[in-house]
């Protein structure tokens, strides 16, 4: 099931950006939950175009509409169905894209798997489609928000500038998130990041960067010891969106660099339980959580659409020139922010799910 | 199923460090494969602890025996099982960490988590786990060998020791790798690495870095366009794998330091299809590959167990000291290799069936 | 995924009997398939009620939108979400049953276990969902032809009244089945049950049957030895469906009767391989088709809703008495026949593309 | 996954009649349950050969080794790993059968699926694979224990020897099925039974049957109330054993002769909830269980193996005779009792541990 995420807490979505509409079914949500679309459209809000001067033009509502699985404003257990129309679809626009593959776009490798391909804005491959795992998060994230589990996620560099080395200084709230389009916390280095993106778009280019997030208020035990670790799900979530490259947790990379001795851990004893001095861990240790802050990176590489001309083939495998059309974000760091707390949610919400079953239920 | 990997061909691994013994039950394996367990000795040599100075003392022979699925030296498409017996297991080196937490280590987590924990050496977390997985691995890349797929995994940096820019030149051998016991293809970078690791052994110490993989023959049309992409599963399967910190594909993290037009891969004719001027995609685009070489990144951090004294806390949640003690790798790299290998041959196989199955079946 | 069936072409339904709509998404869709409305509204008519004088009067057209997936009038590989409004909901006809429990269905259970229940016409425990498997079993019955496999399903008993042996002479056509409204091959039967469901009817009164299901073409090698034998997938999908008790393969019950001597199938020569002589086994040995037809039966019991007052309990648990209202089939069985169709191609369907993943890919 | 059963408490069974050994890995066990070789023992006992006179001969002591998963006596939730040898193979007595298809076995069915075929004993399709089953199946029990539920199985049909309608008086005891070799809880019935089997040994011929079982102890609340359904699952489970033909619960087929008025179950009320005044529902209502005691049948056919000259054709396809040799039950219902029991364990267990972690885990 290529098109569905989760085992117990499961989302599959459906449709394509210049489809109908584009929706998502959830299946497995505990009942009693209360929940109407006004939960669920503030983050289709914060992902949808159109929002700032910094994202695509493209003049989309995203309005959802609530189809099975609430009565009388509660879930009952069955399944959720969420659609959104697309409303200023223009496939028009995208005629040229027809016959010429797009570089770094899924265009080539779509066809040549299917042998078949809805050209018109990246048809399924295009970043739509978060659109429902957008709304399926919101309702992980209200779920989870029982719990005091708390996510946010913010732009901490683009190209190469960076969030200053410490801030934000704790964790953000999403106000402070918000208070910028580009969904920075730190108001100076975001001004600059507006001004860059600004700049390249400016020059029909496009720009990339990261995006950290950090998930507070997760118990110890969530995640697996083997193939289901929660860093392993953490990252096949986020390497499952569009323009992704990386993904590292806690010391990631750079803590490669260091020693066994400074790199550890140190355990230490806590108000009603275990911590640790450092976290270099990112909150899981050997596949679990460990009680501190989750804290993870994800690396976004600059949008494939560009408004210069490329060197390209065409779908005959002739070489030809391609100038993008269109609208594009120049960058899509900013729609990304929401996109990666959904993930996130999801897969700590069935984790939860998953923990619960195995876990609490029977006794020694 | 946190114990299973993969859709259709799918492995199941079971056993803990210290117990009688590791293995894995293959399920989905197409029939009619030649298949001894000479095939998979050679791998599971490559993993096995004792090989060489810079890893553990440890002494397993790590001999595989196949209880299943193969009759008269062929696969039935019957799930094949393999064991490997545990024979220097050495428990009572491990008594002290009954009680005292390892930082860094899965220790807390899994006691937590399930409320019992086999002390002995990590128990269900520990490394040895990954015996299975080179098993079952070592049977995938036998069947992607049918199909000229190859697979080549080496050390690319330890600590701050990195290959040089633009080595190895080309597809490196299995020779080139195994020339050294850190499995890095560049002599002379190799003999540094070595001379860094024996140092930090010698302090007590520990040291990570950087496994590097590359996949030659993959055809374009391998993977999903959403949930499924082959990046994704690709970074799930190494970041299932114990001490790893981050993943990246093609361009990775540095690509979001470019532009979008010098990140593109410009698409040029060749011969047979479709190529691409530059290779930043690392292989797939859209989530399915595009018949480049697939080329990823894995960081490994420094071996949590180290010889010198640190702070940690016992299982009561109480201040204590441990030194860590029991037969260690002062760097996991060189045996990494070979699982990265055998995780990244379970996904590109599990995603050739997939794509046969619904590509190659009806016709429009 | 308790909403979900099939493990390569897989759906997922949603929707209430007086929400706002029901729907099926499918996942998996081989690509490249002419597909349109016209395709699956057919099965959905021989679904739908209103459509004789012996099913439930609720007027729905059950007219349905294919929301995605298809492009250009072929399908892509991608989801294919399927919609059909809900229009002659009449929610008030339900409000005693908000207090009482009907007996013998899905009420008292359904509100125990999610601890909340839309109370109108079933919820989510109504017949009401089987439109989206209609509507996906008409995507999986257009797949399968090009595969010359051809199902036909049809009611071989209403009550006591059953098909005399022998009968229908071959595999029946679908003019056959349809000709009466009761779905019974042999007019003469077929008057005589169509007689007595009036006659049951108006009495207030409810009865049941068997609905036999035969499928010719489907080739030897389908299915699996162990756990997902054909027969297993087949009663597990056969009694997923509302209403039934029962599934036999083959000689089934009765074939217990006989000896071993008796009941073996022997094998024959044929033209282009081997044959059985008699076919007790139904088409099926060892969980795996034998290329000879598979024959099933299942049964149905009587509708639980009927207009004769009864004895129950309301939701605190207190004796009272219930007389069954809102718009009711006497019998299930005629409009059970598309129904069990669709979930019979669904499972045929899905052991092909696994059979064609597994033996067909690589060779020895 | 086809040797792969159960979605949170998932057994992989794994094995060849006549090869090494069998065995089954439990994944997602909950953790802490006391647990050893004795608590599996005895079920196993039950299940092998050579344990009576009207079983096989064939001498397996069926000694289970648990090779994982167990910590000091207790379950740590890892996978639990365990391994029967097979000690009695006499692979040369089946020669013969490497040329010739067994009538009504898998012979035929599997070679034309994977092209080959391990033709000792039947291999991966021998009853013998449920060894793992049965193993498996006795922790659930265990498991099940611990929330007083209690499943017990017996046969209720031999060929026309049936059970006396209304016997046996109430819920048998586990000393009453297993007083006589035939495991009938009716003395008088068992007699004739066993008489039964033994005549048709005597001539080389083979009986079949029915086995019934029931389950008492299981709350309201368990099952799905659309594709995994608690009937559906128990359907499933039931027609993955070998020989079996047919799965009705409750009123099953002869429930079809009844009006809506005599079939349905009133509610009662009932000290601490709900009651049904009679249980044709058979326990299940919508697919969820209403608390009453789940009673089902399986039908098995007499065995395929008989010792009389039966035509047939070779692997050539050309007609020829065989008589069958080899050690074979002349009925397989006897030991087919704890197999009915294990995997009906296995399902109400997974669904418990589904139920919890859905329906308990998050408050409204």
């Amino acid at each position: 099931m290529p098109n569905t995420f989760g085992k117990l807490f499961t989302i599959s979505t459906w449709g394509e950006s210049h489809g109908a509409a584009v929706g998502v079914v959830i299946d497995g949500c505990p009942p009693g939950l209360p929940l109407s679309e006004a939960d669920i459209q503030g983050d289709l809000d914060r992902r949808r175009p159109g929002q700032s001067s910094i994202v695509t033009p493209r003049k989309e509502k995203d309005q959802v509409e609530i189809l099975s699985g609430v009565f009388e404003g509660k879930t009952t257990g069955a399944p959720i169905s969420m659609l959104v129309r697309n409303s200023d679809a223009r496939p028009g626009a995208y005629d040229e894209m027809r016959e010429k593959l797009r570089p770094s776009h899924a265009d080539y490798t779509y066809l040549t798997k299917f042998g078949i391909r809805d050209h018109r804005g990246g048809g399924r491959s295009s970043a739509r489609e978060t659109v429902g795992r957008v709304a399926a998060g919101a309702v992980a994230k209200k779920l989870l928000s029982q719990k005091k589990i708390e996510i946010r996620a913010y732009v901490s560099r683009i190209q190469d500038i960076a969030l200053p080395p410490g801030t934000p200084k704790g964790f953000p709230t999403e106000a402070e998130v918000e208070a910028s389009p580009v969904r920075c916390p730190d108001p100076a280095t975001a001004d600059k990041m507006v001004a860059r993106i600004e700049d390249v778009r400016s020059k029909g280019d496009s720009v990339g960067g990261i995006v950290t997030c950090r998930i507070r208020g997760v118990p110890a035990g969530l995640g697996e010891p083997v193939f289901d670790r929660l860093e392993a799900d953490l990252a096949k979530a986020m390497l499952s969106l569009p323009a992704t490259k990386g993904f590292e947790i806690g010391s990631g990379f750079s803590g490669t660099l260091l020693l066994g001795s400074e790199h550890n851990d140190a355990f230490v004893p806590k108000a009603g339980g275990v911590g640790t001095a450092t976290n270099r861990s990112g909150g899981v240790q050997g596949g679990i959580s460990n009680g501190e802050e989750i804290v993870f990176a994800v690396a976004f590489k600059p949008t494939a659409t560009i408004m210069l001309p490329q060197a390209t083939v065409d779908t005959a495998g002739a070489a030809t020139e391609l100038t993008g059309r269109g609208r594009h974000d120049p960058c899509v760091l900013p729609r990304a922010v929401p996109i990666v707390e959904a993930m996130a949610a999801l897969v700590i919400l069935d984790h939860w799910m998953r923990n619960a079953a195995q876990t609490r239920t029977f006794s020694s």
